[in-house]
């Protein structure tokens, strides 16, 4: 247990501490410190040490967020302390978003209002669409299989090898068959190897995940193609489903002229995407939309609560629709369309950067990811949070990140690769041609094998 | 859309509506409010609005708040202010909490310790345990009945017809045989029943839901006798796994000298509570404990993330271990048990009430769930916002709810009941002899008739 040596305070609080009112020196370190034991109360001496805690908390936090490159996340959620009032507050949107329930510490009115601005989005009427809020991508994955299984309990997933692992994860659990397509050097899925496994497996139907897109590589699946490939293969529209897995994309692509549209006007089942991704969020959440006619089959009336619950989740995050709320107000389409013009734009930039330093890089068309050659210091990628997939790592331009920050990212890399590949001794740079594509590829086979940029 | 007539202000804040800066009728009612458009942008008439409807959120919680009484949640979350800087930072734990990732903006450390607290609590060793901080109740349920499925595929669920319908979703989701057990009066599982299914299905391993207690009754599953009856059926505790609802009494047990005690030093697999319910919290959390030494069985190795992830959700909330760690902190064992003590006498004092009233009520032994006759009145239902099944209701009474509020409601009740059953004309006071015990039952029947307490 911590002990502290001469505190006079007995009340306190951050705002005093921020403002420097107590001496750091009086508490011990945060490695010391431990959460009260049993038999023990809460004196004036712990609360001290608890708001210490947490505002280092905050300064770590802070200084993390100012170097992150290697996640799906935009950092930028200052707006959301507008809305910190709501902290007193239990808000409890159990059970289906559109029943009301006994329980008034709700908030399903912002909740249906983000899922109509989603539905608009994605082109399905009001009437015809039904979906929730969740806690991210992958509860959305996870209730979008399950659906799919339900309404077609002998179908087979087919799923790219470069699937997001909650995809996997959800085929067991369901305990569903499945197949793994293979994909192209840019990660979309193969269509030549869906069709082939699709006509092996003609006699049962075919749950799909298409990738909108891929959380590597940042590719998105042909999904007009995939539709083509299923039509072509026999497969009538009540012998597949079609889930379209856009945890980040799914806020990009329709700000986007050429990319596949999302729209539930093509024979798609549901889709589903985090909100914490692109918008922006305190908390992982997401947006699950599916028909409304599928829905039924599902539910079961629960009397307990007053309300059908065909969610995941039962007892669900009342705070994170309103989160989403607030951001799509503020922001508007506009503003979501130029952070998304300004991410890809940025990403360009990094590529070209990269390129010119003679690094391996691949830029999908259409996408914010770029993917490069791995590091090789764990302190470097762990300074910039980079994450890594065998020979490759890549940077995922987030609202967040500035030209300034790629810049820094950039400078850093180019200098720690002259030590790591210091005159191409024993080590050299990996080649990537596999990974990204001989064009993408400065490895010494493939490319011109400048290390320092000249 | 909504329009404004006459907004000056360009910039607001909900400060500045708090203290009435702005003028209310220069608000279109929130109705009519809608969210921004595809190609709308925010302006300040817009952010005005924003700014109002967040203030009449924030009124329409306070209200109902102060009169919420049917539902297992503790209301009292003003200490969490104190964590709101905390709202503008992305905190995300994804996978694993005792795998560090390159994603540096977690919450990690706080986890494990309130992990550690509740391991320490329900009896296994540090080394020897393996959890995490759910998205609640639910989602604790749902892992571990994954895990009891992966380690006994061939297992068929076991649970009493009163557990929550999570286990019964759970069952469906993992393509699960099952076997519903039968109910004693005060809702706790009957072992006679229980030791029937079993040796018809003893060539079966067991997956058993205790439930520690049950959502409507509070009934607390007899853990002791479980196991006895299982050992007696024959069954190697290889050959089951146990894992034990505790959503609201995980807390409230440990307090108690006479209940069966969670712990694993019986062989028991998993525990799962709710934190949003005894301890309080804005948003829907858990905590869920299993045996370290089988999660190495479930987990699968994800390079992406450069953790491994056992967990169902993937990206996880990093808020929620805060504030439960938080609230640890600052209630400690003693803070715990004198909100324990106090709900249990005041559930005391609450079925007293009911009975010198008249009314048929049940309160369990050790429960703080007070069960009674089912109120006629919709809207009454609706104001103390009451969760019903068949002819009964409840009113769970939770740290936050007063003496004061339990007279209210008495008086409330009374008076209502007096215009219901006028004169014990058409309609009369429902027989709860099936559902709560003769012993239990006040209807013309069973009991002394009374309508108006005297």
């Amino acid at each position: 247990m911590a002990t502290l040596t001469s505190i006079t305070n007995t009340k306190t609080n951050m705002a005093a501490i921020s403002t420097g009112a107590i001496d750091e020196n009086d508490c011990k370190k945060p490695e010391t410190f431990v959460l009260v034991e049993p038999y023990e109360e809460c004196d004036a001496e712990r609360q001290v040490c608890l708001s210490k805690r947490m505002i280092e908390f905050q300064e770590h936090l802070t200084e993390r967020t100012s170097h992150l490159l290697g996640y799906h996340l935009n950092l930028s959620c200052n707006h959301l302390m507008d809305l910190s009032p709501l902290l007193r507050f239990h808000i409890n949107n159990v059970g289906d978003p559109f029943k009301e329930s006994n329980l008034g510490l709700h908030s399903k009115k912002f909740e249906v209002e983000v899922l109509d601005w989603f539905a608009q989005l994605w082109e399905i009427e009001k009437d015809e669409y039904w979906g929730y809020v969740t806690n991210g991508g992958t509860e959305g994955n996870l209730q979008a299989l399950l659906l799919g299984r339900e309404l077609l309990p002998d179908g087979i997933l087919y799923t790219s090898r470069e699937s997001h692992y909650s995809i996997f994860k959800a085929a067991r659990m369901y305990r569903m068959d499945y197949q793994i397509i293979s994909t192209l050097t840019t990660g979309e899925i193969d269509c030549d190897d869906l069709r082939a496994k699709l006509i092996l497996n003609k006699d049962k139907p075919a749950i799909i995940n298409v990738n909108i897109g891929t959380t590597f590589k940042g590719a998105i699946d042909d999904l007009d193609l995939i539709i083509k490939t299923l039509e072509e293969c026999g497969f009538s529209d009540k012998q597949f489903y079609i889930h379209c897995d856009a945890a980040l994309y799914g806020l990009i692509t329709p700000f986007l002229g050429q990319a596949p549209k999302i729209s539930f006007k093509k024979p798609i089942s549901s889709v589903s995407v985090s909100a914490h991704k692109l918008l922006g969020s305190a908390m992982p959440c997401g947006v699950h939309i599916t028909r409304k006619r599928y829905i039924g089959l599902f539910s079961e009336s629960i009397e307990y609560i007053a309300t059908v619950d065909a969610t995941i989740s039962g007892s669900r995050n009342g705070h994170t629709p309103i989160f989403i709320w607030y951001v799509l107000n503020i922001k508007g389409y506009k503003g979501i369309q130029q952070d998304v013009r300004k991410c890809l734009m940025n990403a360009r930039y990094l590529r070209d950067g990269l390129r010119n330093a003679g690094i391996s890089t691949m830029l999908n068309e259409m996408s914010i990811v770029v993917v490069f050659e791995r590091p090789l210091d764990h302190e470097f990628l762990n300074y910039w949070q980079l994450s890594c997939l065998e020979n490759m790592a890549h940077v995922v331009v987030m609202p967040h990140v500035t030209i300034k920050m790629l810049d820094d990212f950039l400078d850093d890399l180019v200098q720690k690769r002259n030590i790591w590949y210091d005159g191409y001794g024993d080590v050299q740079p990996p080649c990537l041609a596999k990974d990204i594509g001989v064009s993408n590829c400065s490895c010494l086979d493939h490319g011109n094998g400048l290390i320092d940029g000249n």
